[in-house]
């Protein structure tokens, strides 16, 4: 049943309370010119979904796939880290690209501002709504079209969740060439809207390298099919990129055609202590020498970090406590040179003093243990407090400054400052805990911290792209030059300024 | 001296003879509304190069970095292959990235044609004017602008040499992610320009996925930093790919920041026999079961292709004759391992049937021989009469059906129909040797194999570009509303036309 609270744009209480979330840092509003916090922010100068749209979106999806009830919507409404609430009155699920052609090209003649939305996972509010922007949930767009399982090419619509598709293949003898801590939930076609780095981005490369092909929409409908599966194809302009990254404001992903890899025979993980961080660089250059081409992940943990799944998540070092922990995975096709390989390294950074203790296992029930403990570290964080968060990458050598000028910056004012993260890619992820979200500490990390990040020539977003929250300091990172491209490009594709706004570029 | 050549568009002699070329396919001269064979095209609607232009380049580059003398202009208007003759008058020849913007912005302000040039070896015509472009050269933009040896990122500026590159690079241990046979002339502009695939795609993925920065100046002679040396970096838009692979037409490469490798401690290469088709595919999925992570390279060459090596460059098989050959080589970090891994691939090959023969070695000065046999099957083509070139990619089951259709389709018309190439990336050179160019071949030829490449699923151009030759194919491989894109993005970044007309879209 259709509830009424599509009449008018929804308006959610400012009460925290009564939500049961968190403290908020930013709590946007559908209400006109509603400005708060440090986002100066108006409405766009969209309709509002009236009566006679929903007959339209009713009449094209059925009653089944439109969401209008309030507690309904709060789940597509709330980011992931439950920092960010939008005021979207109504979710709409198509399952065809033609259907999400209709709702786009409609959306465009009304000027009704739309919310791509995949698993909701990111971190940056690039998938929740700002304003009362209908959200187009792919999670109804969730089927394999092909796997060919000679070349390792799947083919799948983009709702479909990376968990399943990476057990889909499994069974296959195929691995795709993507991981991250949200896949049980992330969707294909929001990993290639956000560029998602993750996991064993150091062995198979980005997904600029990997998507072959895909499906997209156009802010008026337009259907671009860009869905090639072959591994080279030079034939006019790669336009795929576009749309791989830009989260969703030039076009909607609706298929996706990937690369993927036959599943390695062989998986080893070491989990290692280490005195400082110079001996995690050693470690890795070395790692790297003597391992090249099995080294699937270099993941860093720093102590606080470690102190943080302890207390929170009831995790913790499997070998004693040290100043850093390295996590690395080794995969391959042969496990006796794998093992060689592996126990030959670990063996000559412990004569070198690189490391100081570790475990190294080849089981799958131990090694899943192991990765635990760094995977499930940002499920720690919501149980530590008002948590702001940072996607950073560096040059290697500049790679843990930041988080030690933070802890002097910060000093009192916050509880816990703490960085792990992909090191193989020179990305780390920084989170700075405090008791309860706080304006005047708000306002003392950033910009801060983005700047000391462009000294330390670093990014300020290494794979959560800009979604809302980093937006506004696109032009800290590119110059005018590269932004007024950007902008003309956005005008180029959608003119209306209908997709995703306030995202990336406003 | 400045010759007074510059005076008039140059006009060159239709006569084959006086120049020393074998008969060229086409023929094009700066004659307005010049048509000829099967290439309906007319001369833009530029300005042809008067007095104050070149008083403006001379004052710009001073006379050494101007060329007007015909005969010294002559290797920059004709392409590596000799099929194609423009009729450019005057070479630029810019040493910085401001001479550069120069260039561009009074070009485009005096709507003077462009053609952006780097070693001249692309074999689609997309490098060499079609009637009387200014041909701006990147060889002296030479010059490697930094190497961070611990990250192995390279940034140089787009006139270094592939090869000039790799030797620098094997200096501090590591290898450029890139390998083709023209890397003693190419240019890494050029490379990305053209999305360059060459021999070590297979483990190091495509530039889209190595490059990590570009310089880029736009036709108005906005210069565009997106110099990222990061591996992650999801700040707005991705745009340096719209520059990877769109052939100068959007824009002029000028440095660019790519992702090196450790050069692998262990090198081998293995040379097979095989008796059909089926067994090189068999061979190569149990090549990539067996030993994925150290697999660099898997070509394969047909009879007809070793017969041209015999017969034009006294290269051979150096295992006797076989129906087909197939090349692999393997690199990784551990010697014993990877020769533990290839003996025991070869040995099961042997015992399954897979391979009638074969030899392997690590050895430099042999392996590089075996290399010969491959890389330079192209410098054979030149002597066997006329040669339409062609650069397809196929689904692998079908990778090398087109041969064997064309050799029926040519019959006696053709000398020679061969094939070969980077299999494991599912990409085929495939060429038809004629006498001398006929016309009546070459409608035979096409748009024969073009459709037939389409049925098949696969691509007309798999790393070579469309450039000026196969331009006008490009409504086969791609939809109305990719052509549509392209053509507006063109629009949008090269309002005047000026960057390389006549090539990719037209």
């Amino acid at each position: 049943m259709i509830k009424n609270v599509w009449k008018l744009p929804l308006r959610i209480s400012n009460s925290t309370k009564n939500n049961g979330f968190p403290v908020t840092k930013y709590w946007i509003h559908s209400q006109p010119n509603f400005t708060k916090n440090n986002f100066n922010i108006k409405r766009g100068n969209f309709s509002h979904v009236e009566e006679e749209h929903l007959y339209f979106f009713r009449k094209l999806l059925g009653e089944s796939r439109i969401i209008t009830d309030l507690s309904d919507l709060e789940k597509y409404n709330v980011d992931w880290n439950k920092h960010l609430r939008g005021a979207s009155t109504i979710v709409l699920k198509p399952k065809t690209t033609e259907e999400v052609s209709k709702i786009l090209s409609y959306c465009n003649n009304n000027r009704l501002a739309v919310c791509p939305q995949g698993g909701n996972t990111g971190v940056v509010g690039g998938a929740t709504p700002v304003f009362d922007e209908i959200i187009v949930s792919t999670e109804l767009m969730n089927k394999v079209i092909n796997l060919d399982e000679k070349s390792g090419v799947l083919t799948c619509e983009a709702g479909c969740i990376l968990q399943n598709m990476d057990e889909f293949l499994q069974q296959k003898n195929l691995i795709f060439p993507l991981d991250l801590g949200a896949k049980g939930s992330c969707h294909i076609g929001g990993n290639v809207s956000t560029n998602a780095g993750g996991l064993r981005l150091l062995k198979y490369g980005n997904l600029h390298g990997n998507v072959l092909g895909l499906e997209v929409v156009q802010a008026n409908g337009t259907v671009l099919d860009l869905l090639s599966t072959l591994k080279k194809d030079n034939t006019g302009y790669h336009l795929k990129h576009l749309f791989i990254g830009s989260e969703g404001t030039l076009g909607l992903v609706t298929k996706v055609a990937i690369q993927c890899r036959l599943r390695p025979k062989s998986t080893h993980v070491a989990f290692l202590g280490l005195q400082n961080f110079n001996q995690v660089l050693k470690t890795f250059y070395k790692a790297k020498q003597d391992m090249d081409e099995i080294l699937t992940a270099f993941e860093v943990i720093d102590t606080p970090s470690m102190e943080l799944a302890n207390e929170k998540l009831g995790l913790g070092s499997p070998i004693g406590d040290y100043p850093f922990y390295v996590l690395i995975e080794t995969t391959g096709s042969n496990e006796k040179h794998d093992e060689e390989k592996l126990d030959g390294f670990l063996q000559t950074c412990l004569n070198k003093n690189f490391i100081l203790n570790g475990t190294v296992t080849g089981e799958v029930s131990k090694y899943k243990a192991i990765w635990d403990v760094r995977e499930k570290l940002p499920q720690g964080y919501i149980k530590d407090g008002f948590v702001f968060m940072y996607d950073m990458s560096f040059p290697l050598e500049n790679y843990y400054k930041l988080v030690e000028d933070l802890r002097e910056h910060m000093g009192s004012l916050s509880h816990r400052v703490f960085g792990f993260g992909h090191l193989g890619d020179g990305n780390i992820h920084i989170q700075i805990s405090v008791k309860e979200f706080n304006q005047d500490v708000a306002n003392h990390i950033e910009p801060y911290i983005f700047e000391l990040t462009k000294k330390y020539n670093g990014s300020i977003s290494a794979e959560h792209g800009m979604g809302f929250l980093k937006a506004k300091y696109l032009n800290l990172m590119k110059s005018q030059e590269s932004i007024n491209l950007m902008k003309n490009i956005k005008q180029m594709l959608d003119p209306n300024g209908i997709l995703n706004p306030y995202k990336v570029l406003f």
